[in-house]
């Protein structure tokens, strides 16, 4: 079968061609549909995140997939479900997080990440996988499927950010999302019925589809380029939740300034390291005043993927319609990687259901 | 009555004489016992924290009371019942934060703080509070009812830092108390039972008397000189909890690198402005790729003086003994307001049960 892997000392993806894989006991036996290709991706492929499989010479690329069971193989799945795979894999047998349900909740040396860190992704015609890391979706996402997965990030971000906030009454009504990047704007609709007011952090100017979207979703622009992150709350209001998604460290910082009383950051950016200067007192003395919370946040669980496929089958058709910019056959997948300011939101067609 | 305050352009406190208060509607009539004294103290009388009463030439002091009603004036209270009062007071009528019973939640402008701002606190022979700002105690508490509010204080930054954690299964085994003065010492009493091992950050040399409370608890001293906050789990081991209780800023940063993944740190401490460099996207990176939190928590609610009453009175009478070094009438009242190294929790006695 044919899969996009990137190979040791290369900095594209390419085809290369591998035997179908057997399941093994407990595991079935999935066609892919659609794979996305997602901001991790570039990071993988760029050599800057995650690492190969041990002793392979590639990775094969890709952790949002969704896909068609071919093969049950004696799971409690059958043949023509349509599924999602979660991401992480335990390294070396069963630990406790995996046991337990919260895979998302190890820590580093106590997972592999497909498609990102030591495990080979889903961008395969097949792929084998345990069942119980497989998340039954109707037959009719087994198109957009594949936006499941970062769904189901910020299905665990406000999970923990509620949590973070469950110990008061706890009454949030607005809402600000740093980035304006798939990741984004997919939460940006997540979020509609839970918000009265949505504000999100770009850098880029009009004509541009991310905003367009913005102004669809009856979303408030806000330049970061002319109003800086703790600035927004004189310059708009204060934020009851903010859900960055940047990577820029700077951000996870001005954004208690940025909160309004009470409220919580969900951190998810993995930025390099940067050293600045900041007002640590006040930051530290604003967090304390004002009860505010910041929480990190990382992968997500299988609990996160179910509530995700219904967060992801609730999205007007016109949002998917405008957020999915390209999804490409084998024969043109370089297309799914390339990035330009008219990309929001690409996959790669490996089959149809 | 006499009652202990300070007064506009001095920074000592002093005795002055005011007329007994008249309970109001609602209200009970207090005879105070004693009340204790703390860092807020230190601030309010040098101008650095807090405000006088509006039109007031001085404010009376004190906000960590404990004392008995003399005159239940038709509310729930009986004569004889030995009570704590909260802090905060709506300052002008009331608003939602404490018609649902989370003044401490409140923003600034929407409280006024007895004893800190904005309203005469508990340090006078008598005193008025509205019944539902009085929390009984046990008449065994009459002596130590003074450290309920400190107490409460760790409640509530505990209950928000566990619910930052309830999305997930978090077993804890250590915590890490930043500041071993008295609140960082009956925090360390407090959370005896549940935590495996506990450390705290101090700079003292021994022989000390907060030293020697630390060895009595089993506790792990951490100095700060040798060890910084950061390098903690390179000397000792990662941190699950973190409570900080130092105002130094720096630390709110370091605390990040101290946690343990899935970890969390309260912070409580209120620095002053401080600018200094971090490297803020290995902080961001670190609380993003292993789930931490940073949740600041300030003042607490009924609730928590609830549970504190019981805390208090579950403290071992050695921790108290050692803890408590000194209580003085009000006729050397200036002796609970020195600091040296010998001190570690004073309050000032106005009268016995």
């Amino acid at each position: 079968m044919q899969a996009i892997a990137v190979r040791r000392g290369e900095e594209t993806p390419s085809l290369v061609e591998k035997p179908r894989p057997e399941p093994a006991d407990g595991e079935a036996l999935v066609r892919t549909l659609r794979v996305g290709v997602d901001g991790t991706d570039y990071e993988v492929i760029s050599g800057n995140h995650g690492g190969y499989p041990d002793g392979e010479d590639h990775i094969v690329l890709g952790h949002e997939a969704v896909g068609v069971v071919v093969d049950p193989n004696g799971t409690g799945l059958s043949e023509g479900d349509v599924v999602v795979p979660t991401v992480r894999r335990p390294p070396n047998g069963p630990n406790e997080y995996f046991e337990r349900g919260e895979p998302d909740m190890a820590p580093e040396g106590a997972y592999h990440e497909r498609g990102i860190d030591g495990a080979h992704g889903f961008m395969a015609e097949y792929f084998t996988s345990p069942a119980e890391c497989l998340v039954n979706c109707p037959p009719s996402l087994a198109d957009l499927g594949f936006l499941v997965e970062p769904a189901s990030i910020t299905e665990k971000a406000i999970e923990h950010a509620r949590a973070s906030r469950s110990a008061f009454e706890w009454h949030p009504e607005t809402a600000f999302v740093l980035g304006n990047g798939s990741l984004g704007l997919l939460t940006l609709a997540m979020l509609d019925d839970s918000f009265e007011r949505l504000y999100c952090l770009g850098r880029r100017d009009r004509p541009d589809p991310t905003l367009d979207i913005l102004d669809d979703l009856g979303v408030t622009y806000v330049d970061s380029r002319t109003t800086p992150v703790d600035e927004v709350p004189a310059a708009y209001e204060a934020m009851d939740f903010v859900y960055e998604a940047t990577g820029y460290a700077k951000h996870a910082f001005e954004t208690v300034e940025a909160l309004a009383p009470n409220g919580v950051a969900a951190l998810l950016g993995v930025p390099n390291d940067w050293t600045f200067e900041v007002d640590g007192g006040a930051l530290h003395r604003e967090l304390v005043l004002h009860n505010k919370a910041l929480v990190g946040s990382v992968n997500s669980n299988v609990h996160h993927f179910e509530r995700a496929v219904e967060s992801v089958a609730a999205l007007p058709e016109w949002f998917t319609d405008a957020l999915v910019t390209g999804v490409y056959g084998l024969e043109e997948f370089e297309r799914a990687f390339d990035d330009d300011d008219t990309t929001i939101k690409t996959a790669v067609e490996f089959g149809s259901r």
